[in-house]
């Protein structure tokens, strides 16, 4: 099934707009699995299957995975999603982007290696090295646009031509325009800036939009969803990814990131 | 020793400005290789073996061995050249970029895990994205400026600001007069371009570049040097991967190997 359906079947199955960010820090895990050998397995199984009827996607970080030699555990993760949790689609968080050449090795590791539905993918090497993920038809290809970090700004927000546009809104209007002649993409907004993500909307329709940035990093849920939702009430992936997996310390971390994402679902619809 | 040191040492020791990429695609292995479990290893020792001596850096491309589950391998290869070759910096090709917390964690995978001299990283995030890799003050971090695919120019050729510059120019200042704080900094200009790899230079004064685009891609190697060397005939680290990699196609491919790197290398050396 295309990520874009599988996607809607999901804001509309789980009612809910929340993604769910799997950024394993073993530092921050509960002491009873530290010595596990596929601690980051478990964890990241457990919370996935804890909160998998509230979320309308989740997304491992591949950077927690690589930093620890852990891509066994990741390939795991996918497959254990899809099995356990069919319906909900998996975004591999990598933000790759290169050459044409490399860029279909990277499809390679993201698309048929891990089995992600979705990846995300840096826009500054222009449309031909986003052009080897779009070759999979069902694949979505979630280009970075406004960023929710404070340098975001430094390229970002520099005025390109006559008209006031700034980069991230060029983004924003070549990826609506040009690259997605598929239907596949999706773009990167984030939370720390809801009046961009009112302007990304603007420009792009119907387009899903990823919205990292509330939680840890301090987005407006409110002024989030506002800004960002569809005329259907969807159109959003909010993204949480510390908050709901540290939400307990101890054996129950599971039940507390259940709890956690059943409150940031209904933050995020009282406002759909 | 420093990733810079380490280069000024390899231009001078080795006679050489060019830069062995290995991207190894196992379709294009020498067919007595092709059924080892560690080909990938073997066939990019034996080039690196081969071309030790005239070369300023070897670059390896992550998303060849990302794509064949070959992480153990490219462990295996950056120790081995360490080991075989000390004082030839190896670049991990992998323009990573994320916001911090993230950055950290492919830092680790870069610089502890591959124990990696230097790294290309993606500017799109803006300068806290960068950071993180900085903090290893010994590591090379070579950020993306003007890449050699047609689709650079969609957003590196964007007019920013009122006085003409355009984007991978405005990259190359903010690198020159406010990233690069440490010294560590070095910047990719694609070969394709000589006449921008020249405004390059003339921005960011004795900066390293790091020139992909010479041999399949189709960049000229006079054009090139003349517009990228600096005052003392160095600055640059050119690129050739497939040209030399896949010169042969027997058991004699090192060997094959070796006599276009020779080549390469005194076609650069003509015009420095």
């Amino acid at each position: 099934m295309k990520f874009t359906e599988q996607l809607a079947g999901a804001w509309q199955k789980n009612d809910s707009l929340l993604c769910v960010g799997l950024d394993p820090d073993p530092a921050k895990f509960p002491a009873h699995l530290k010595d596990q050998p596929d601690a980051i397995f478990q964890f990241c199984a457990a919370i996935a299957d804890a909160t998998a009827d509230l979320a309308c996607a989740f997304k491992p970080q591949i950077a927690y995975f690589a930093a620890r030699r852990a891509e066994d555990q990741l390939e795991a993760l996918i497959a254990h999603i899809h099995e356990k949790h069919p319906g909900v689609p998996v975004i591999l968080d990598a933000k790759r982007g290169d050459i044409g050449s490399t860029a279909e090795q990277y499809a390679i590791e993201a698309f048929e290696r891990y089995q992600a539905d979705a990846v995300t993918v840096n826009p500054y090497m222009g449309r031909d090295s986003v052009e080897p993920w779009l070759a999979y038809a069902d694949k979505g290809v979630i280009l970075l646009c406004r960023t929710s970090n404070p340098g975001g700004s430094d390229l970002q927000f520099q005025k390109v031509g006559a008209g006031g546009t700034v980069l991230y809104e060029l983004v924003a209007e070549k990826v609506a325009k040009e690259w997605n002649t598929t239907g596949q993409c999706a773009l990167v907004v984030g939370a720390t800036f809801p009046g961009e993500i009112a302007k990304v909307r603007s420009i792009v329709g119907a387009m899903p939009l990823l919205v990292p940035g509330i939680g840890a990093q301090g987005g407006d849920i409110e002024a989030t969803v506002k800004a960002g939702r569809t005329a259907a009430g969807t159109g959003l992936m909010i993204n949480s990814s510390r908050a709901i997996l540290y939400a307990g310390k101890g054996e129950d971390f599971a039940s507390a990131a259940r709890r956690v994402a059943l409150e940031t679902r209904a933050a995020i619809n009282r406002w759909r």
